[in-house]
């Protein structure tokens, strides 16, 4: 993608209303603009991670099992009478009414919806396990919203729901999002740590946060150091064995967020010279919560005995879009973000210092053509703008690799490679920058 | 993917609310399931047709030089008042009011959020042409929503406004999407023909319709019939091109839907042999309509002498859920649907007629992996059910080819190849089987 003809409006000021500096640089990048308060347009910039992010967290929910349908927006109110949750769940539902004077709602979470699809289809244990999500936008009508996407009204949100027939089931249910939460989280390349959560006002007895670890998050963490050498999940996780000891391992040391926190079990359990004190952003939480919506709304299966049963639920949930920003606060510096190769919205970027100069227009167009040819995202930085600017913007919407090239460089063939996380740069041919940047057995960085 | 464990609950009944046959068969296949009038829920057979379609859309958008970007689903008012629709708009709008006494709406279409976007960031000449698109839920408050996703309320329209600086600019803009149009339905395996249309209340004087040919469409399509001899747009349109003669050669013949067929026109222009009387579904419509929300709402760029001019706007519109019943209109028998190879949930479906037989076992595991190994997308029918059963609910989901394994070809390692589309059958061996299925050279079709 040429720069010139890419809508990427960045700012060189830093935007008034912005707190947190996840909002900061998503408005300087050009990756959003809010079109009402908590409620954001994603440019063309943010929608490539989003979608980066939404199409990791599919991938690993298809692994563990799970199956994507879609459920719509906006869920008629009665569901959520039967639910009882209908006048608990307070002003953060947008409650509508259609034209015909019937109650709606847009979905801030779809236990109920999801119980029906369920009860009207689904009748035996043979049908069970089922695991079902969908990656769909919510709306929850915060009193306050801010922070930019972290804590937005309309949100994009993976929400998984489990079906099973007892409590065993649903434990080895609930393991196995458990261990592809981590594995996401991985491959988001995020610290991830999972901490005991209250099950708040869904009910249940079962139920972990995921938080990840910034320096400016949200809430304080607490926590045993060693989570941070445990080994990866990796890949070619067996989702049908037993994952019982994975997940005793990750839960097995001291881990809590502010509202959890336990000072004197904390001084206890962990020695002095392991005690981590840092901060986290909740970025998935799940819960296993038994029959609470299967008998409210009777989605009853027969087990083998021909005994009606309701079935045993969980839910999972991961904030998709909080992810982004949650990765910038993760992921910066002073120059702005750093993205994960595995989210970054281009895999490239191009400057040529000089259009309009013949060497670093050849130069620049070779790279574009063999790094396009390669299969790799390029954004060709291809306006007439002064080199500082360029520096600037490209440092700024960070994107790991940048392929700097100057005249002087160019006329003997030559570019410079530099690394945006570490700042290390490389003077090298075109042929070399070519050769490094596409040879898949050592990624993309120079 | 194993059936016995694919959530695809199948009706053998005919659901009495469905009056149109892609309701009926969407039902029946298990592919949607109503949430609320006119709302539904994509169960993942559905989800995997309607993720197709959207890419093919996606793909050809990008073709033609257009961006994506995501605009919320709810719109402040304001933003609706300044264009002067707030209250033209009536009570198809899904108006609602936040925690805070704030107009919202869920919005049914976005020509007032993208020039607001537009006119933020973009001032200069230089920065055009753009053209930005988005695919995004909708909400049209329906009086009588029918026709299952054929006439919704919540419903998926990809949705693509250009911006230029004057007239001739936004001609090019508009032929663009005109023959990305053609593109993108001949990929989805239609046969597809524009028509002038009014412009009727966003304005504008330049508009067309994109009507698809099913039998048992909504409206009466009058057409010269030659328009189904014309070529394909095919692979690899200039779009930096001069269209004009290809949107000139499409729009060269009578054609026109029954609320602008005129009887003496088609008489006129028509020789008699060549006039088609047929039906049609409308899945696209492109508008050119000038500086209409540009002035309203102060979208204006300098031009190259320094001059401030509202910038000339279209909007282009497809129906990318509409789409999914549309295709099954166009293309479906009395046993069920028949997918084009492009939009089809999966491949291939395998028939066991006896799990639990090893040699139907055997000859199902090999030619499973051997698929899969191919990168074909197999549904394998692996539960204890009746052969008919089977072939029923095979014949019902449409998908393009079936391979039935049965006890005694199996012995012989043997199975038989069945063409949905025309019925044909071959018995073969299960290697030919594999070698016929996985030949890209020849697609998918025994």
């Amino acid at each position: 993608m040429r720069l010139s003809q890419f809508f990427m409006p960045t700012l060189r000021e830093t935007p008034a209303e912005a707190e947190i500096v996840s909002h900061r640089l998503m408005l300087r990048a050009g990756m959003v603009r809010q079109s009402a308060a908590g409620i954001y347009t994603w440019l063309p910039l943010g929608l490539r991670v989003l979608r980066k992010i939404e199409n990791i967290v599919r991938e690993e929910q298809n692994a563990a099992g799970a199956q994507e349908l879609l459920m719509p927006t906006i869920q008629p109110a009665d569901l959520w009478r039967e639910s009882g949750r209908y006048d608990d769940y307070g002003k953060e539902m947008l409650r509508i009414t259609d034209r015909h004077g019937r109650d709606m709602l847009y979905g801030p979470t779809n236990e109920e919806l999801i119980t029906d699809i369920f009860r009207r289809d689904v009748k035996s244990y043979r049908d069970l396990p089922k695991a079902l999500y969908h990656i769909q936008w919510k709306f929850r009508d915060e009193v306050r919203p801010r922070f930019g996407v972290m804590r937005g009204r309309e949100f994009l949100m993976k929400d998984t729901y489990s079906f099973d027939l007892d409590q065993e089931g649903a434990r080895r249910a609930y393991n196995r999002m458990f261990i592809a939460y981590l594995r996401t989280f991985e491959r988001l390349g995020l610290k991830t740590v999972p901490m005991a959560a209250d099950t708040g006002p869904i009910g249940g007895d079962l139920s972990h946060e995921f938080h990840i670890l910034a320096d400016t998050g949200e809430s304080e963490a607490f926590l045993h150091g060693d989570y941070l050498s445990f080994d990866p999940i990796g890949d070619g996780v067996d989702y049908d064995g037993d994952l019982q000891p994975l997940v005793d391992k990750w839960t097995s040391l001291y881990a809590a967020a502010d509202d959890k926190h336990d000072t004197a079990r904390f001084a206890d359990e962990v020695p002095e010279d392991k005690r981590l004190e840092t901060r986290g952003i909740e970025v998935g939480h799940i819960f296993y919560f038994g029959s609470k919506y299967s008998e409210a709304m009777g989605a009853t299966v027969q087990d083998a005995d021909g005994k009606s049963v309701p079935v045993q639920m969980g839910s999972y949930g991961i904030g998709v879009s909080r992810l982004v920003a949650a990765i910038i606060e993760a992921s910066h510096d002073d120059d702005g973000i750093i993205w994960p190769a595995s989210v970054t919205p281009f895999d490239v970027g191009l400057l040529n210092l000089k259009p309009g100069n013949e060497a670093t227009d050849g130069a620049c167009q070779k790279l574009y053509d063999g790094l396009n040819k390669a299969g790799l995202d390029v954004l060709y930085d291809d306006r007439k703008d002064r080199p500082g600017a360029k520096f600037a913007s490209m440092d700024l919407i960070g994107l790991p690799t940048q392929v700097i090239c100057g005249p002087r460089e160019a006329e003997q063939g030559r570019v410079e490679l530099k690394n945006r996380a570490t700042g290390v740069k490389d003077i090298v041919s075109i042929e070399a920058a070519l050769t490094a940047l596409t040879d898949t057995s050592t990624g993309t960085a120079p």
